[in-house]
Order: C-alpha cells, then structure tokens, then sequence
C-alpha cells in the first residue's frame, strides 16, 4: 500500500442511496482550501476550529452546486488529525458526485478504503487495535457485537498490554545492559521478577486467547444447525423460534445470507441458525444430495440442536443418530418434541433432551436459554474484554510462545544474548496488536482496506 | 394531517445502509435538552450556535453508546427556524437505532416524511415552492433536473409571482374601497391600468405554464421508444447509444425500470429509451404479445425513434408504418440504418431519415443531437424558470382562468363586488402556490407526505 499523508482525500462519509442529507469528508492540510475555493460564504480560512458555516458551493462557472453546511475541524483537534472538513449536502447522488468532482479538480484525491482512520492511526489520534474496531464498530449488528468493539475503540485491552510490555522493556534493556558487562557476571535484571512479569502477561494472554473463541461468534454469530429425521419438526422449530424474535430479526439487514440461513439474536447474541433437510438413508438422487448437504452444515456449525418426534423415536435410533453427528468440538442440544402428544415424557431422560412442543410453542424458552448458555457458558459479560480480531489472536499467541522460549531459555541456563532476542521477539508480537512498532505497510493496507470508503 | 409544532422530533437524516457515519437529526424547543440528557462532554446547554462539541452518547445505565459529534443550531438560526441538533454516529445501524431510541425515550418522537421542511415552511424559513423544491433536489438525477429543483429551491417564480400578486391586491383593495363609495361612482382603481398588469400576469403565467412539459420531463425523464420492424437495428442502435454514455448510466441508481428500458443522459437532460420487439405481422401467439406491448409502448411515449434497415426497405413499406406509429402529439425521429452498406443514400431524403450505422458507430451523434432537439427546441436554458410541479401548473391556469373572468367583466361592464369576487380568486391561487395563503392542511400532508423521513 502506497501511504502518502501529504494530499487531501475526500470521499461520501454517508451511505449512498435516497436521505435527506449526503454528508462529504475532506481530511489534508489542503482540506480547508480546497473547500474554500468552491464556498461561498464567510472565508472559511479565518474560522475557529468546530464551527459549522452555511453557504453555497459553486462551480467554476459560479453555477450553485448546492446550499450546504460547511463544519470545520482544525488540525490537530479532529478525527484523522488533519485539517478536516464536513460538507452537508442535500442526499442527492447527482449533488455528491459534482462536488466531490469539484474538489477533485480543486486538488484532492479520492480517499481509498479506511484511508481517513489510517490518517488517524499515523497520526496517533487511535492505536491499530483501536482503529480496527473503529470498523468493527460500524459492522455491528447486535448488543454484543457492539459492545465488544465499543470496549476495543475505547481502549480496551491496549492498555493492559502496553503497561506489561513496557514492563518488559524495562527488563529487555537491564538484559542488554548485562550484555555490555558481560565479562563481570553481573545481573541487573532479577530473573525472579522477570519470570513474575512473564507468568503475569502469559496470564493475560490466556484470558484474552481464551475469549478469542467467544469474541469470533459474537463478531461473526455462531453457527447453530437444526437437524433431525424427516418430519421430526425442524422447521416448525425455526418458525417457532424466529416468530417470537421476529421484530429483532427483521431490523437487521443483510443477516441471511441464504434461503435457509435465518438469525436469532438471544440476548443480544446472534445464532445463524441453518435448517437442514430430515436426515434418513435417501431414496432418491435428489433427497441423497439434501441429505449430505446437512452433513456438511453439521461439520461447520458450532452448535447443534438435534430434533427428534417423541411419539416415534426409539432409544436406540436416537443413540445411533446422535453418534452419527455429534462432534467433540460443538455443543449438542437434544430437542424432544411433540412432548404434547405422549404419555410418559421421562424415557429420555439419559440424553438430556429438553421436552418441548414447536407447534404449540410449549418450552421454547428452554431452547433459547440452552443456546445462551452454550456460548456464554453463563459468564457472558458484555463490558469485559474479548479479543475478536483473527490478527490480534494471532500475535497473542505469537508472543506466548516467544515468553514461553524465554522461560525455557531461563531454565536452561542460556545466556543473556539469547534471552534478550527471544524477549524481543515477544516485544515485537504484543506491539503489532497496538501499533506500537512498526507495522508491515502490507498488513496496513489489509486492516484499512476491509473498511468503507468515507471511514 | 396532523401538524404540532410543540413536540420535538427526531430522525435519521443520511441514507441506511453502510457507510462511515450517519447523522441523526433532533429538531424542536427540547432538542437541544434532549440530547445533553445523553451526551457526556460539554454541557450543551450552554453553547452557542454553530458549533460542534466532542462527546459520547450514553444510555439510562451509562453505557456508553457511541463516541459523536454533535452539531447545535440554535433557534432561529436552523434549518427549521427550531433548535436543531445533528448527531454524527458511527454508520451502524445498531447504533443508529439504539440512540434514536434512547432520544424517543428522553421525549422526542419520530419525524413524519417531510416534517423537518414542513417546520421550516410553517415557521417561515422556506415558502411553498421552495420547500416543494427541496425534495425535488434530492431526487435530481441530471443536470437539468438538478439546475431546475435549484433554481426553485433558490426562489425560483415566487419573487415574480409575489410581487405582481401584491400588484394585484392593490388594485383589489381599490375596488372593494370603491364599493364602500358605490353610491357616488367613483373609480378609485384605474381599469386600464388594471387591465395592463392583468396582461402582465398572464403574459408571465403563459412563459411558465408554457415551461411545464419540459419541466415534466426534465424531472421524471423523456419516455422514448425505439420501434421498427424486426432485424432493424433496434437494439443495436441501443446499445451503441448508450455504449459511450456508460459511465453516466451507472452512476445513476434505480434508473431502469424493467428490463428493456435504458436511460440515456444528453446535454443534462434524461431519455428513458425503449427498446421494443420488432413490428410485423406476428406468426405466432407470443411474438403477437411482443408486437401489441411494443404498441402500447409507443402509446405512452413522446419521441418515437423508428429505425429501418436501408437495405431492404421500400419507400412503401416505410411510409405505411409511420402512418401506422405516429401520432400527432409526439416527435418522430426517423433513422435509415445500415447505410454503409447501400449505393444510393439519397433515396429516403423525404423522409428526413438520419442515415447512419448503429454497427460501426457512425453519425449516432446526430441521433443524439435529434433527440435533444426534440425536448428542448433547441432553446433549452437550464437557469431559466421552468414550472415542473402538476400542484403549480394546476394553480397557475386557474389563476388565468380567473384573470379572464375579470377581464371577460370588466368589458361586460359587471358591477365591482363581481371584479373583486374574480380578483380575489386569481389571488388566492396565485398565493396557493408560495403558500402565502392558508394552504389546506390536506395538500400540506400530500406535499410533505412524498418526502423522505428526515426531510
């Protein structure tokens, strides 16, 4: 990725479509110039910092583009950290396109993909994990989504990371201090407390890794597939579940992603729930293909909600069934339905199920309650910190490993040199979560590139 | 039409969708309190118009819900003429939604389409046709259409319009004085001097009366149908047209209506071409459907392009379809194709054909330059006053129709209470249209109503 902080970008900062109001970004030390130029109105040149100016903006036939609201941000008070300018205009695309097209020809470029919070991250407005969850953020479509990135903006667990990681800078360079001595066997560093801090930052990086599972269902939603014999009342559970949400469900656009996938948001965390054609040896091609269709979604899914008819099931199909499917790494829940229909409800009892009835809408809260729970285990909490970002993850356990060879190395008696690399090592990977060292312009361009334009 | 101007409003005022930020809009006496109820940074309360203030919008249990941007207008100095407060928000519409809430619940109520320009007609900011103007705006997709919605918007005829109606009340003022004297026959009002700005009136209101069907298909697009026998050149032509107006067509959202309907940008101005099944007597019962809706399509259309290929047409069969097409309140372009390939061009020179080759792109210009022709007479003047409004149109020839009747009275020697009856009528239209006089709340609801919310 080409970065070049001199120009100014502008880009559309709203959505495209039909709103009242469109509103257009300029971020450079030009930004204020560059609009000044088309505005007519008060000089925008000699105005303070957060003000907002009402004029027109004219092309260079002095033809009026548009009546508009002009905000102005002075650098360095604004997001990106640059002179910034905020021009509101009426939502119409043809208005949009003129004027970013005037400002174009006025000197600015158009600003590529999350350009504007890159500006901000080069300009120490946000650390990187603080801008990636800028994007997040945006993305997020529940309560628990939101509050996960919300934390992340506000800080999150960038500071936590930084306090220890400055700590062990602190004894990196008593270490190559040692190094400058070596002839007289000193040791500034206590490798007593060096081990404490060490056990201290492989403490956190747990909790956090460990939350990396739980952060990627609340980002992403977790896979959740019904599945069962023919007829067993799959899809009278779908409708059943979803009938009840369906004011939540229908608010979210762009949730299914296909014709069977359908959300369900259970306290503010979201189940793509996949309904899956009646599992049973097929008689034909066709029910052949649905049937290994559900295999496959079984393979992917994070959860499974196994349904059976109570009235038909034996023990013995239901255990043969349920060996089939399940798998170590998902959670099962064994639904028994049309519980209404029979005389003595207790004869699975060994598998667990939860007796409900879809139709009738008899215990649904159990089934809900059951999907909770096997996400949160009962220990979501929304305002805690959870790692949700593959990159972050990655670098957490990096760095884990590089403190583990540290304490090996310790263990074994290595000698200084190698110890100080292998604590660089863990330095490097904890820095790349904040930004703090230099990261890869590539890795640069990735995190900001999955942004939208105008961010 | 319910209208209350005492609660405060709310609403989204940026498209849904993604997009970087979104900008929710508070308008009403309370907006300003009801934000600062939410918003942690500055008290609000307490500063001046026009500024910008940094902060988070916090909900009932302080959770934060979003780091904002919040922009105050103090009343009157708004675009309502109320106090208004802009909110910019991350462009989640989780986040959107749940601030919207949040302010629903601190006393504010969602906006109704258009109320946020209603309240600014209602307090003043705006007249009738400006407001009016300001939806039009948004919805301006050319150049033509946005020159036209602006110039309205920027006062458009209404000056005009006013001061030739104040004219005109004076003069009704004079002869309802006259009635008070209608013993001593006196003529306060000089009748020549009336019948002179009557002439004045119509003059203006026959320039824009006049105005209204290109204005009508400046706003809503000129329908243009291609039309011919089959193996013509019909689509080809199509496609060459809009070949090089590629990058204009799909900057243009929502433009095609169904599947063989193309919009065509010429200087500015909109042509939704047709392109229809080729004419001939049908041979089977699906080609006859194909035939009778081209037909139909022509029915509707106001510039029909009839294209014939050169090669096998005869002057005959040329002339019998076009007097089987045209009609009189339509434009006829009629275009020999495949010229390329014939000896003798000159033999269709009664027709006026435009000869050209669709395949090999030549003289499509003068295609392009018939069709603009045809609109605009070759005197189109995007900053002139064009009426495209149906609610204006309808009032101004009522207006006339009433100017007649006085003038049709005063020849007739009627008495003065009559000519103030009829003067009073022409000024209670004319004012319909700026809204100066009471509008019914009815067509107050219908104007606003097609607004989008946050308007």
């Amino acid at each position: 990725m080409n970065i070049n902080l001199q120009d100014t970008i502008v880009a559309l900062a709203t959505p495209s479509g039909v709103g009242a109001i469109g509103v257009i970004r300029l971020s450079g030390e030009e930004a204020i110039h560059i609009c000044n130029k088309a505005f007519k109105g008060k000089n925008l040149l000699n105005q303070k910092s957060h003000t907002i100016h009402f004029g027109t903006i004219r092309d260079e036939q002095n033809h009026i583009i548009d009546e508009v609201l002009v905000a102005l941000f002075v650098s360095p008070k604004s997001y990106t950290g640059e002179n910034v300018v905020e021009i509101s205009c009426h939502g119409s695309n043809y208005i949009i396109q003129q004027i970013i097209q005037l400002f174009l020809r006025h000197g600015a470029r158009m600003a590529k993909p999350g350009e504007f919070t890159m500006r901000a991250f080069l300009n120490g407005q946000l650390d990187l994990s603080q801008a990636e969850a800028v994007a997040d953020l945006i993305a997020s479509d529940s309560e628990a989504a939101h509050a996960m990135a919300m934390h992340q903006m506000r800080g999150g667990f960038s500071g936590e990371i930084q306090k220890l990681r400055e700590e062990l800078i602190h004894f990196a360079s008593l270490i190559e201090l040692e190094l400058d001595f070596s002839e007289e066997d000193v040791e500034f560093a206590d490798r007593d407390d060096l081990k404490k801090l060490i056990y201290k930052i492989q403490q956190l990086i747990k909790r956090l890794t460990d939350s990396f599972q739980l952060g990627n269902v609340i980002k992403n939603g977790v896979i959740t597939v019904i599945a069962g014999r023919p007829n067993a009342g799959k899809s009278t559970l779908l409708n059943a579940l979803l009938n009840e949400e369906r004011a939540i469900v229908s608010e979210i656009a762009g949730t299914t992603r296909d014709t069977i996938e359908e959300v369900l948001n259970i306290n503010g965390v979201q189940f793509r729930i996949i309904d899956t054609a009646g599992i049973r040896e097929a008689t034909d091609k066709i029910e052949a293909i649905g049937v290994q269709k559900a295999m496959q979604e079984i393979k992917r899914s994070s959860i499974l909600v196994y349904v059976f008819d109570a009235q038909t099931m034996t023990e013995t199909e239901l255990q043969n069934d349920l060996n089939k499917l399940n798998r170590k790494d998902m959670t099962t829940i064994v639904i028994a339905n049309k519980m209404d229909l029979i005389d003595n409800p207790s004869i699975f009892d060994d598998f667990n199920a939860l007796t409900i009835s879809a139709k009738d809408k008899i215990n649904l809260e159990a089934v809900r309650t059951a999907l909770f729970e096997a996400v949160a285990n009962g220990k979501i909490n929304l305002q805690s910190t959870i790692v949700s970002n593959t990159r972050h993850y990655d670098a957490l356990q990096k760095a884990n490993k590089s403190l583990d060879d540290v304490l090996n190395g310790m263990s074994m008696g290595i000698t200084g040199d190698f110890l100080a690399q292998d604590i660089r090592h863990a330095l490097i990977y904890l820095g790349e979560i904040t930004g703090e060292i230099d990261v890869d312009r590539d890795i640069l361009g990735n995190i900001f590139g999955n942004f939208c334009i105008g961010k």
